[in-house]
């Protein structure tokens, strides 16, 4: 049973798709309290409730014992005290025993506090914006909750089939012959390989949807060459545009009034890749059409999957406050620098990226109304990807094109998939990536994997080859190294018997877990599930924080420990 | 059996107590190649091969699969993929199935590099400087070459009964006042406290050996009433010396010539807490006792225990790379700063802190001979502490003065323990720290236990209580937090009863510890051990990374995952 209260006056944000009217109960299943600044809701745990969901967070799948705050933010440090990753996903069960089990999701596409016993270790309490729109379901079990849910929020992207094959990438392969050493390497060792990774360097000066001519003569030809070698060639696509006199996107962008504007009304203007960079204003749907459109300039040329990147929207600096930052730096010059002075300039440079301010100074023309950034902050990303999924539809309508993206926001679902975005060669993140599959299930994100072996950081042989195990049973199956980083490709370490085993069994079981994965998507079921949700009865079932339920026949018990043997 | 092998013209680093003579046999146990800049020795490990030791570092008790680097380095991030923390511990034990099991020693005070298998899974690589002397150690059994070690190395230090009892620190108690209010949160409930901590907090503008008169007005009045509580004030001593005219101890090291130099044969100058400051030469003879003499300016106020802290030494910049830096910097203002400009002055800006150049600018006068730092930079924080121990010999030698420092090197264990520095209220340092007990204890680090509850970030209730449930059994068993952090006392959360009990159970056991921690003391011997040091014929022991024996009669399994029951 789901019950609708709206507060305030909400944004459409596009999660839900079915009409549910607004409840005409009071709020009980927990304590409301309204302020000028929004909502706050609470309610006592027992020692042996569980919370279970939120998507992509840090810690365990139990999610207490921690504060947890949607706010889409590109940190690659997934430590255990970041509140925040790259994705908003308001959705979580509170499972009672000695009361009935609820979801609650927290339609508010702002700031959302989810205070999972930090504060008090009995206490859950969810403080949200005042306009916002909560929803509340009850269920007859776990599994009939996440059901409800997913239905009301709508079915699952499905990825074509060959997307469910190993995938490699690396940022760093910064040329056709780049890519053909590393499809020859694992056709030379008899490995599968379904498809290659084209990570920013494929582009002319980090423009989105150009390809470096030098770097790849005759694209096209190359997309055909690596397609009847079985291989997709799998671009990034980045949330900003570059500012350059002569690149048509920019210059469209620019004349049609399809960028997100500053306080002035002046395009907006941040740094990344490409250096000075305007946002395409996805939140406006003539924008959104727009861009979506320009990814036919690569899939003309044979190209049929994308990763869409940087769409927190990611911003390394702002003009304006990179201005202000070298005049208080440069006002320092000369002057006897104590501590304090040291530690305020140490700190002005550290928070130009991704600075709360400059996602103050952004403005949306939502068809007709100015938004300010932050309050719709999470919902950038989903909406750059939608973008390119509502032109998939135009553009492609009769086959299925791979889209993930980095940063979402619940009913992103129905348009792509994610990976769980930069992470590292840790043990520590090969956990943090099991626990994170069935939340993120939970919230209708069924295609979706981690970097295997790790982005950051330098991985080892045995790291690769027990993420690749647990990998076997992720729908997005794709190594992934940073530039800077030790190279990963299987062909690189020594036990090449181990690593082909290891996906080999991955192709074996394809028909296992891609038919499982398309029951889930059309049934609105998880294709991980934590082991209580299949076994209500079992009192040790909530403890168990790394085995998971794959589809409906397998149980994983996933290595996770270096040094390990079994 | 111990072999002593030295190549060229090694420094006496004080590591080794015992005289060993140049053994008459080639090297063997490992193969040996000898350069110009230095030693390489390596050799294979077998699968079930378990590499022990290595002192304060990151990752599991068996330390296969990463690199170390010995290279003293203030850095809170205790990450998985740090190679270097606090101490420099360059002893660790090859154990073997199929061979005899041997230890290695690299008696060397510069970067000596451990690839314990990073590199290739199954090659064990050291690498150290040309100078050096390598000891290698075969016996009957793990214990019996830790054993073998140990006397070669020296008694450990043994602190006063009191420094045993539960401990409450924080960076933050700024008064009297607040130390007092500590006092009686512990007494109102009825939680026993042995001692509390002064962090940076207590001295007059971050003055060693100085007491703020505002803060804390009679200070050994203040001394005496905690005393008469049974509360042992224990004040931190930082490395570096404040550049103030006026103050007697900076004056007195200028005029002695007793602080490091730089290039140009001036007094070193780099900033720390208070802000510009000179190093004590401790690494010149004359240098340390007039710095160990100092301690008595406190004692004679009726202090009986020491932490020296900021001994790698912390750099947080050198005048001379701040120039350099703010110059770069300016330089770019009014440019169009691209993305090029912008990382190098982030990089430039972060690297001022421990920067290995302003390491290799600094000169010690050991005894008529300049060294350049670089080349024995793991030995500042050893003979800081050597610098007071020494001190305390003469100044109250019947007595036990406590005493623990933030960097160490083999040998320091003889005049004090360790804290295993500034670790964050993460469940995974727990683990750290339950795994860092064993191969502390290999090196002689006896006296030693982690920031109880993390110093960085924020802890939670139940954080808290599990690692207090694992500090039961460490020497040093003390609550520690860095301010702006959560407030972590433990009378600060609900669940009082627990936290009593648990603080009991440590005093309840304290005959056990205290007597077991004698034992050890005096029989160099393993207060924690590994599983397979205990139980050599359990194939399954040197699996587990999550139990240790403790003493003679105890084992222990701390739970260290958050919501785990048990």
């Amino acid at each position: 049973m789901i019950e609708k209260y709206s507060f305030g006056q909400p944004l459409e944000t596009g999660a839900v798709v079915r009409t549910v009217s607004q409840s005409t109960q009071p709020f009980q299943l927990m304590q409301l309290t309204q302020s000028e600044t929004g909502i706050r809701l609470s309610c006592q745990m027992d020692d042996e409730d569980v919370v279970y969901g939120l998507g992509e967070q840090v810690r365990g799948i139990n999610k207490r014992g921690f504060s947890y705050i949607s706010n889409a933010t590109d940190d690659p440090f997934h430590l255990e005290n970041k509140h925040s990753l790259y994705g908003a996903h308001n959705f979580l069960i509170l499972s009672r025993k000695n009361d009935r089990s609820f979801g609650i999701f927290v339609d508010d596409p702002g700031r959302v506090v989810f205070d999972v016993g930090e504060t008090k270790i009995d206490s859950l309490c969810i403080t949200a914006g005042k306009n916002c729109v909560v929803y509340t379901i009850e269920g007859e079990s776990l599994k009939e909750i996440v059901k409800q849910f997913r239905e009301l929020i709508g079915q699952s992207y499905i990825a074509p089939k060959w997307a469910f094959g190993y995938q490699q990438s690396r940022w760093g392969y910064a040329s056709a012959e780049d890519i053909r050493e590393v499809v020859k390497g694992y056709r030379d060792l008899g490995i599968p390989l379904d498809a290659v990774y084209m990570d920013i360097d494929y582009m002319e000066r980090f423009k989105d949807f150009t390809v470096d001519a030098q770097k790849f003569p005759d694209f096209p030809a190359f997309v055909t060459e690596m397609k009847e070698q079985g291989v997709h060639l799998v671009p990034i696509i980045d949330a900003g545009v570059k500012v350059e006199e002569g690149y048509p996107i920019y210059e469209e962008g620019v004349r049609e009034n399809y960028f997100c504007k500053d306080e002035d009304g002046e395009d907006f203007t941040g740094a990344v890749w490409p250096g000075k960079s305007h946002f395409p204003d996805v939140l406006n749907s003539k924008a959104r059409a727009w861009f979506g459109d320009k990814y036919r300039l690569l899939m003309d040329q044979g190209i049929d999957g994308f990763w869409n990147d940087m769409n927190e929207p990611a911003i390394f600096y702002s003009e304006k406050n990179l201005k202000h930052v070298m005049e208080e730096v440069t006002s320092l010059k000369g002057e006897n620098i104590g501590l304090h002075s040291f530690y305020h300039m140490k700190g002005l440079v550290e928070g130009l990226s991704n600075n709360e301010e400059d996602y103050k100074s952004i403005y949306h023309n939502m068809d007709g109304v100015r938004i300010r950034h932050d309050q719709v902050h999470n919902l950038y990303g989903y909406n750059m990807t939608k973008a390119a999924a509502e032109a998939f539809d135009r553009i492609a309508p009769d086959k299925r094109t791979l889209l993930f993206s980095r940063s979402s926001y619940i009913g992103m679902h129905r348009y792509g998939g994610i990976w769980t975005g930069d992470n590292a060669s840790w043990w520590s993140h090969l956990l943090l990536s099991i626990q994170q599959m069935p939340s993120l299930n939970m919230c209708g994100i069924l295609y979706t994997g981690s970097d295997i072996g790790g982005f950051g950081s330098d991985a080892t042989e045995d790291l690769l080859l027990r993420w690749l195990e647990f990998g076997i049973f992720t729908p997005l199956m794709r190594n992934h190294a940073a530039a800077g980083t030790r190279d990963q490709e299987v062909y690189r370490f020594g036990r090449t018997q181990d690593f082909r085993n290891v996906i080999r069994i991955r192709y074996a079981l394809l028909p296992y877990i891609y038919s499982e994965f398309m029951k889930c998507a059309l049934n609105n079921e998880m294709y991980f599930r934590p082991l209580a949700f299949d076994y209500p009865q079992d009192a040790h079932a909530p403890q168990v924080e790394d085995q998971l339920m794959v589809g409906d026949s397998i149980m994983i018990a996933p290595v996770y420990r270096q040094n390990a043997t079994g």
